[in-house]
């Protein structure tokens, strides 16, 4: 997908919103599990619901890889089913990959070669050669890991400024244009530094919901000015309900978010 | 297995060598293409012959993604067939994760109880919460990023010195003697510092072979005292030919390596 194109998504369906397909077959609503794969058609019963209202989707791989190859299968025919059928939906693995290059080349293969995801989330700790050759491919991003949500973005990331580091060495890097950064929603006293750097890159902005992130800080904080941001959202929407209303139940907790952001 | 196990069998066979399973369908020899599971039969061929010359196997996880379902299915019969047949192997979920924690604890369910790896590499930019899942773990080990062996360890590992600071935070972590560091092979002249920090702490060190780190200066310089390295080699050995005799001349190269070890 190109860029304009995610932009336009957003201004047509007014929404940052992001599902987070975060899912746990021990979580999921219990009449599922007499489908042949209850995880698929979870995911697929959420995507068909919530469609019209999101820009993008969010799989989590550490969920599929927990259940083996059972697992990858769920995702592949996840990420295939989005494809397929909604195309314009921009699709992210949030699999925080990265390696030498020799070894991210492979990644690049999984997620966008074999997959066709949009982006990958990938962790910037080994430097350049280990995002450039997430970078080679046409219409495909990378997402850094900037400053991330939990605790110990503390650890490493506030000291020394790493996280602004990382930013700024990035971008001079080759195909900047291509690059996203994970900025996290409990972080927002920081965005202001950030958008100083990289006003118009991309930001995937996730906990807001069960991490305790406010959607109308992030709003405020971000100062989009071109509908750049995406804000993800797993756990309080997919697990908004564990009944058979659960669908219902998502897409009021999507409506509501909507309704904040439009306000 | 116990770290104590490890430290008995670097002894009593006289290597540090890890066997980097890096296995690319498209580079093996090509009369294993007949066979169902390729990868499988390859890397099941390679263990059968240097499993005594060996103490450790590191499996790259992203060489087995970028064939999706199949691959993944590839990389379980791996680490089935060691864990079953060669339990003294020591074991490494090359796959360089970690997440917030609701998420690390999901891929230390993959690696560690649907797989059973004794370790996983993890990637520090996240912090304590994101590694401190994984150490949850009895008789498993964390290897986490430090110094790596590529070119892009001085876009944010050297600078700061912010792989000292990754080394000295994490001894303060709770169950720090599961913690392990990847330090790559072509950074010797760093190891006297590290080992200042950490004497004690076992050390993965990739980079020798194709990437150009000498095995001589490593073990010169990761002054061990108590046999608590693991240097792995992945090209080197299994690519040593891509002909029908591919195992005479990877044990040929280990025969070698543990020639230079012992010299």
């Amino acid at each position: 997908m190109r860029i304009s194109e995610l932009s336009n998504n957003i201004k047509e369906k007014k929404s940052y919103l992001c599902l987070g397909l975060d899912t746990d077959i021990e979580k999921i609503p219990e009449f599922l599990l007499n489908f042949e794969d209850p995880v698929f058609e979870f995911n697929k019963s959420l995507i068909d619901r919530l469609h019209s209202k999101i820009i993008a989707v969010k799989i989590n791989t550490a969920f599929y890889e927990a259940r083996g190859v059972e697992g990858w299968s769920s995702l592949e025919k996840t990420i295939k089913y989005i494809n397929d059928k909604y195309p314009k939906l921009f699709t992210i693995a949030d699999a925080k990959r990265a390696d030498i290059g020799n070894t991210s080349s492979m990644y690049a293969k999984a997620f966008f070669e074999k997959m066709n995801f949009d982006s990958v989330t990938v962790s910037p700790y080994m430097g350049e050669d280990s995002v450039s050759e997430f970078l080679k491919y046409e219409d495909k991003y990378v997402i850094i890991l900037a400053l991330t949500s939990n605790k110990g973005a503390k650890d490493f990331q506030i000291p020394n400024n790493n996280y602004l580091d990382v930013i700024s060495k990035s971008k001079s890097w080759n195909n900047f244009e291509k690059i996203m950064y994970v900025i996290g929603a409990t972080k927002t006293e920081y965005f202001k530094k950030i958008r100083k750097i990289i006003p118009e890159s991309f930001l995937l902005i996730p906990g807001v919901g069960s991490q305790g992130g406010d959607i109308n800080d992030v709003i405020q904080s971000s100062t989009s000015t071109s509908n750049n941001i995406i804000i993800n959202i797993s756990r309080a929407i997919i697990y908004a309900s564990s009944k058979e209303n659960y669908l219902d139940k998502a897409e009021d907790v999507v409506d509501n978010y909507n309704n904040l952001i439009n306000s």
